[in-house]
């Protein structure tokens, strides 16, 4: 579309998110990496890029060149520093940071005011459409009974998912309800029957899973299975940079990656 | 919705989806059975019906009340002296009758000028969502390579189903393509390397499988898995009736199965 | 095998097996019906059975002919008087029986030195076999997590499934250890990193699915998926026929569901 | 077990299977990589090897040392060389090359009168072991029906997979057929009702999937899968080590990838 490529700058670039974007902009013609910025205490910090030509980590923003768009996957400190750069220059901005406080939470809902902001816990396209289709499908079906089933690593310290949660509460708003109202995130031993309206989660965790979700909506003498595989964290990086590119151009305003996948015709 | 029971007839009453359709009347208090018809050499012609009621089976339409919608499971000849019936008294109609000559096909399509009329080769309600579902993702995600596998009993003598081809025509569809350029129907020795927008199909078959269905959308490090699982054929009776039930009042017209599912608000 | 067809007993022929029982024996000529018990107080004391012959239900075995086999699907009363016929004419007895005291399990227990037992919680063949391909590949892989996902009707009162457990008993035997040393039963919150060696459980409710279970065995890069799904009800039933048939002619001792599928050569 | 680590000698330690084993060696104290062997013509020939000590590629045996156990992922005419220097000096060889004439394949079938041999197609620990769980389900339940569905990635030439054909032999002699005379590769149109005996098979491509393979065994209301689902190309150098870790001290023979796993006590 654009003809020069975008001119990008990532905040966070020494984290795993950070690195892995790295790693595909090598291959990713349509994008000028132009600034990257690490945490000051960082071990990266000054050192140098690994894109042929002269790009240092900074740790602020002060010397950033103009840029396009930012993605940054950092922590509340760096975000909140970004924020300010975005703001001040009408940047849009990916956002994976999560752990924010309200402060934080607050400044980022009124900067939809003012620039484009595309937030998001999950940044896998499948994930996007799969939370499109559940939506969609726990209201047309609103009776059937829906059950969210995933599947992690031994490593993972939490249970459930947040993308199973987020699909937890897409579910449950276009069933004009909450998941606080719904959830059943256990079942052991006399449990009694199954409580209509509910959404139920069952986990599983093992191996070296990336991450697997399935939402089974379940009727009379037949059922849908809708599910979402990851074999490679590569694939959240992607999506993040496809929504970077997307989100060149946009109104200010909150936009979500599943805005980002084509709609049908 | 409406306080008096909905006064239906069932065309091709002593088939296997018709005697399902009376089993499941017997515990749906929407509807009153009105009238039936089976073709006029079936056994179970003049029959009494198993309702509390003095209906016995009728062979044509001649002697029919007054009803409200008819659902027609019969055949290409009982289709076609229903459809006058329908078109003489304004009557929807609901048919699942497959095997039309190009001239059955040529009057039920300008019907649609006249009565609400609504098409299914599959009454599933589930397989429904998933059409329409499967339909979004192949256009949210057009350079992901889309496969369809499908299982059924070993009894079955075609191949693929007719409804797997019903949802590769929906999703060749919202790509901009048919099925005809699309399919790959079988791979077997030297395949050489999937061609790009091609969609294959995959069959099982075996035991007594009612019938399941998975859309696979598979892209770099990630896939969606999109599928249907039948373990009961009354559902197929159960979607024909809902079908008729939300048909009543309709604007005259073609509709699919797709539109009786609630849309998210 | 036999010329002659196996004169078979059911105790408890009223409740939902024994009528399940029933209805496959009309089609089955490897068995003669001989006699029927249902419990004292049952509405169908006394009834005729449906089979063309002069046979009513019984509710004690004062009056039994001689019979090859019984079959017993009652309750703990019912099996306790059953158990005593059996004992004082050798005849082979398959139980699937539950909530017995320690009374009655210990009379089991030494029953097994005078007739052929079999005693199962789940008739299915398939799960039969998922249990030994399970107890052989937690053997073979020790090191791969194992977990265990189950599916049932909302309906169910308990969670995990009996199956469920009784599979995880059977891996956790295989790997030296037991179901009360390795089970986790549920994650939710911050659980922490998997337990390495434990046995992780999940639990899915919903529709009128009748009874899937899929166990999982995750290693680094790879995993096994062993499941079973059961779509009809008859299973059971038809499963205790087989154990019967089966158990005629067997030695004293106790059997397993497993001992009746063929072995490899 | 061993208290001095196993050295190990590689033949095609350039092709992709070899640099894959270079670099799980790496981190594997149970080995001392002694000796590394490329093809003649091979860009790496004469380079130095990662590991640190002064190891360089080699184009022949003329200078191996002693070693404990060959793994091969040559060619056939590397496999011929290879061959020869194992037989000389009693050294057990693990090998996956494929393509042989009858002519080599005869010397390796007659070699197994002198070392241990141990030939796979698919060195997957798992794939082994569904192998072994598939052929005692297929005795088991000789009268459900088998199907075989698997899946790869756009790139793969040809169908099904070498292992999809692998797991049909194994399930065919153990029902005292071949796969020649069961399987059935494709269904398209007008296929009549299933075979009963047949093995079908179905196949998946799209995307990057390494490679994933279900058996299901389909009775009457029930069915088993058995399946396995491979995420990272590393498994296959992973079970190679292992089986060579397996074959030092074992008899002259030839050995399967199913015998490396732990059998039930």
């Amino acid at each position: 579309m654009t003809t020069s490529p975008i001119r990008l700058a990532i905040n966070g670039a020494s984290g795993r998110m950070g690195q892995a974007l790295l790693s595909l902009l090598r291959k990713d013609a349509r994008f000028e990496l132009a600034y990257t910025v690490v945490s000051q205490g960082s071990s990266h910090d000054g050192e140098p890029v690994w894109l042929g030509h002269a790009l240092h980590h900074a740790h602020d923003w002060s010397r950033s060149p103009a840029i396009d768009v930012m993605i940054d996957f950092s922590g509340p400190a760096g975000l909140a520093a970004a924020l300010d750069h975005c703001l001040a220059h009408g940047i849009p901005l990916v956002t994976g940071t999560t752990g924010l406080d309200a402060a934080l939470q607050a400044r980022l809902d009124a900067a939809g005011a003012h620039i484009a902001l595309l937030r998001a816990a999950n940044f896998s396209l499948g994930v996007a459409l799969l939370t499109r289709l559940l939506r969609e499908a726990a209201a047309a079906l609103p009776d059937w009974d829906l059950e969210i089933v995933e599947a992690h690593h031994g490593r993972k310290q939490d249970a459930p998912s947040g993308t199973a949660l987020a699909l937890g509460q897409a579910a449950a708003a276009a069933r004009d309800t909450t998941l606080d109202a719904a959830a059943v995130y256990s079942r052991e031993g006399l449990t009694g029957e199954r409580v209509p309206g509910s959404i139920g989660f069952a986990v599983v965790r093992g191996g070296d899973i990336v991450g697997e979700h399935q939402a089974l909506l379940i009727g009379p003498g037949e059922r849908l299975e809708l599910g979402h595989r990851a074999t490679d964290r590569a694939i959240f990086a992607r999506g993040a940079l496809q929504a970077a590119y997307w989100l060149v151009g946009r109104a200010a305003g909150h936009w979500r990656l599943e805005d980002v996948l084509a709609s049908p015709g």
